[in-house]
């Protein structure tokens, strides 16, 4: 098998980390206890592990092509969406209303990422169509919902995120696509959108494009941005499908990796107009934009954490497999598997411990986000969701740093051979490096980190995770193990580091915006490292108490064992960050334009 | 123009930190002079820059193919592998005795570096054979010499070096090729090389093979292994050209980058038996491989400044084209250049301040080789053999990792078009991914530090270089500008860590061999981060010098702020390392093998 979710981690991490538990003592999701989440994980393993992996290496050689406008997508692709679809699986964390299972994300999004690990690029697309139905469920309007939602929850159709044009990339205050209002209340859109993800493919019958553009007249800038929904097939009022819209896919890209999921060009209303309606009000498209991209975002924190993953379970395999080399202590006479080796071993603990850190973050802002979205009482709903928004940009940048980092070190693990196509190290590579980039660059997450989630309060969000943190560290000591008391002492240091550039940031937001931004990724880095680091020292207090119990021991010790290889080797960076970002800041502008 | 040789910051390096005024004092190196330099430099740029350079994307697109065991290499390489063999290139460090043009390393070293920015993938031939030239000049017969030197030396012909074995990757005591002796005093040989790079190909009518194969009866393990030359067409007593030899290329791999370079799978004898010629002395095949390999190693870490530079330029000339967003800090009104971000200077200064360190520390490293080899006097030849060791894994394993961070950034700065391959940014991250593996991987590097480098001699000549880079701190603070104090402080800071690492592995050497391997990577990490550190910390006072004379003011002051960059962002990193490796060696193998 070239993949096996790894079931156990997750639900550890959802019943001692998320606490799905309480997750379950929320109306509505009352079904939703362990019990439950192993269920469906088990489910979805099979799904993933049998049917998804194996078309990833196929996706990467036959990869999505384009002719006369029509994407086909590697074969087998079609049939595992459809299966996808028919287990319910795109409707996981939608509400039943609409056809969907009503989970909580804390169970959600372990799903999300086995789907991830097993293919990147099939992945995509649920990921995508997720984002379209966030977007609709928030701000679409009744008759939107009936006839969109539930085709889209169902996985009949899928949707896509249209955001981006040739001169807007990140900035979307320079989006000129134009929607002109019609008689009927529907607009025609005109524009050209670049880097869709699925906008045209072969695998469903429509596509439900949720579309960025200007109404004629609107205000400059990103307060004139309105959101649509342009339908690739036109919908009669009977819910059938009915005319082909004007939306055209005039070429796919040629990328690196995630090979298979065709990035589109998209020209809009060049035959006449492409037909859209208005989701909300006019002008008030970047909020509802906003909706669709937090969700993405989160997610594709998942798929760095699903890439590395997968990287580190080749590279494991490979470890236990190559035979190379004596062992520096003399434990094997002659040639052993390279597992033996330290620095072999420092690679595969590297990969490790990165992957259930930022698991262990990604989960515990599951659940956040599930009790930020349904508890009944509202302070609870409040401080869940203050952590959440806190975590979203560190999910997404620092799951997604981490991997390429990860996938680097599982080439190298394989040495020579990892830079050998056929060996799909190399695969992982590539694929990841799209993960910083898209839904937006790790330097636009550190903005979003920087700006809204710590100065905007002036560092009191960042100060509250702090306080929790110091509190994870009284419990570490108390509990007096050497592990535990190492683990704390490297907490401190990296809380300490922390709050030292929270203050900082705080205090030169208006002053120095420069020196602020300058530091604003080591700051996401450094934030990132230490939640993760965090969650990891929180997940050895519970495995000391189960080897304790004599619960499950082997699994207990790997976990006390990679929580204080993380400590030491991975949270020990945040003090050099934070010297870099505060005592460095003013040396990242000192070399004028001019002299590059 | 897709790269311009950077010829001003290699003659700073050359002038002030390889001295080559002194290195022009040795005798055979009179004529090697600044002048010199300035004129080889810039004869080589032009033919990087207007040859080598455009032949890069096509080499990518258009890779080398095999048919029918014969390797037919990209459109261009061959005619432009005939200009650069007519310039005299090939033979630019080689003795005229052989036709060479017998320049010192000091000057060679920067042309290597521009051939590889044009393009890593031609570089290599050239690279391969200097490894072949260096082991005949060395251990090779006068017949040996006399037959195949020469025509090495002027790029007639072209070498390879032939280790790996599918079996045996970094481990050479498993090599099972055979070498049969003859009664006429040659040799049949037997057996499968791979990852041989230009192995084959249609650039010269001639390859030379130096293959280590073990002759009957030979000791087992690397004391059995002996080096062997085995041309691929015989070479008759006149010196024309015989029999096709037995050794064919049976497929060539299919690879992540470097694609233009062949990497052939070699199969020897089977069809009777390739014939092949000893060099030296039979079972002392290992020693005379390591002097290829040091100098391949060498070469490599200039590979790996070298397609970081080009990512840099590349990068710099994205950011100073691409408009997007406001800058922070109001200094535009509307949409800027994207260099005004300050998270994009940040990513363009890590690149150009890792170029600056890593090109210094090769150009110094260079200049002691020189001295090592061919100063008169007997202690300056042993002083700076032993600093040019001690840097020959830092700069191999330091180089090539930093290449992977910069051309990994150079994506980066470009966004989502980074990802888009026409863009071409990805290809240097592709190709950079195989410097940290062949030549001996970084783990290879690391235990060549640890082990001949450091602890043989209990730590001398790491402390030897300690002292020296204490030196330059005093010269730093007693200079007395706040650049220099503050890159004084942080020398002194990754001096104190690396002198704390140096005293455990000293110590730990023999008793938690474990504990000191574990560390190996991280060790060479910091070492050549303080290495790279200390020569910009050398360059920072002499371009402060000259500023205060007026001399190139821009270029000098600019040297002044990238010293302080690295100095506050890079070479910071070193006190976290020092912790993980010396704090935290014994949690890097808590984890047991069966617990993966």
């Amino acid at each position: 098998m070239s993949y096996v979710a790894p079931i156990k981690d997750m639900l550890f991490d959802i019943e001692y980390l998320a606490n799905i538990g309480q997750v379950a003592r929320i109306p509505g999701f009352e079904d939703a206890g362990l019990e439950t989440a192993q269920a469906v994980l088990e489910e979805c393993a099979k799904l993933c592990e049998g049917v998804v992996a194996p078309l990833n290496v196929p996706g990467d050689l036959n990869p999505s092509s384009w002719k006369d406008g029509v994407v086909t997508t590697t074969p087998g692709f079609k049939d595992a969406f459809r299966q996808y679809a028919e287990g319910g699986w795109q409707g996981l964390q939608h509400p039943v209303d609409f056809g969907g299972q009503g989970l909580p994300k804390s169970i959600g999004a372990a799903c999300i990422e086995m789907l991830n690990s097993a293919n990147l690029s099939f992945a995509l697309c649920p990921l995508l169509t997720d984002g379209a139905i966030e977007a609709l469920l928030t701000a679409g309007s009744d008759e939107l919902k009936a006839t969109y939602l539930e085709k889209l929850v169902t996985g009949e159709w899928t949707g896509t995120m249209n955001l981006t044009e040739p001169q807007a990339g990140s900035d979307l205050a320079l989006v000129r696509t134009k929607a002109e209002p019609q008689p009927d209340g529907s607009y025609k859109v005109f524009g050209t959108k670049i880097f869709i993800t699925y906008g045209e493919h072969d695998m469903v019958d429509n596509i439900v494009h949720l579309v960025l553009a200007r109404v004629a007249g609107a205000p400059e800038g990103v307060k004139g941005i309105s959101l649509f929904v342009v339908p690739k097939v036109l919908v009669n009022k009977d819910g059938s499908l009915g005319k082909r819209n004007d939306v055209h896919c005039v070429s796919i890209e040629h990328k690196m990796g995630i090979k298979a999921s065709p990035t589109a060009v998209l020209q809009f209303g060049d035959h006449g107009g492409a037909v859209g309606y208005l989701v909300g009000e006019e002008n008030r498209g970047l909020e509802y934009m906003f909706i669709m991209m937090n969700a993405a975002r989160y997610a594709v924190g998942v798929q760095g954490i699903a890439v590395a993953d997968r990287a580190y379970q080749k590279a494991v395999a490979y470890a236990k497999d190559r035979v190379q080399s004596r062992p520096v202590d003399g434990s094997v006479k002659g040639s052993a598997t390279i597992i033996h080796h330290p620095d072999v071993r420092r690679m595969l603990m590297t990969m490790r411990a990165y992957v259930e850190g930022c698991r262990a973050m990604a989960l515990t802002g599951a659940a956040a986000y599930d009790a930020a979205h349904a508890h009944p009482d509202a302070q609870v709903r409040a401080d869940n969701a203050a952590f959440y928004e806190f975590l979203v940009p560190l999910i997404k940048g620092y799951s997604t740093e981490m991997s390429l980092e990860v996938t680097s070190l599982g080439v190298q693990v394989h040495g020579g051979m990892g830079f050998i196509e056929e060996t799909g190290a190399a695969q992982y590579y590539r694929d990841a490096k799209i993960l910083t980039i898209y839904e937006g660059t790790t330097a636009i997450q550190a903005n979003d980190l920087v700006g809204r989630k710590t100065t905007r309060d002036g560092g009191a969000s960042a100060r509250a995770i702090a306080a929790q943190i110091e509190k994870t560290e009284s419990e570490l000591n108390a509990n007096g193990s050497d592990n535990a008391k190492a683990v704390a002492a490297r907490l401190a240091a990296a809380r300490k580091a922390f709050l030292d550039v929270v203050d900082f940031m705080a205090n030169a937001a208006r002053t120095a915006p420069n020196d602020v931004y300058a530091g604003s990724v080591p700051y996401l880095m450094l934030a990132g490292n230490l939640v993760a680091g965090w969650q990891l020292g929180r997940a050895l207090l519970v495995a000391q108490e189960l080897v304790a119990k004599g619960e499950d021991v082997m699994f207990m010790n790997a976990k006390v064992a990679t929580a204080r290889f993380y400590a030491d080797h991975i949270l020990v960076k945040t003090t050099s960050l934070r010297d870099s970002i505060v005592d460095g800041a003013s040396t990242v502008m000192a070399l004028p334009q001019e002299a590059f």
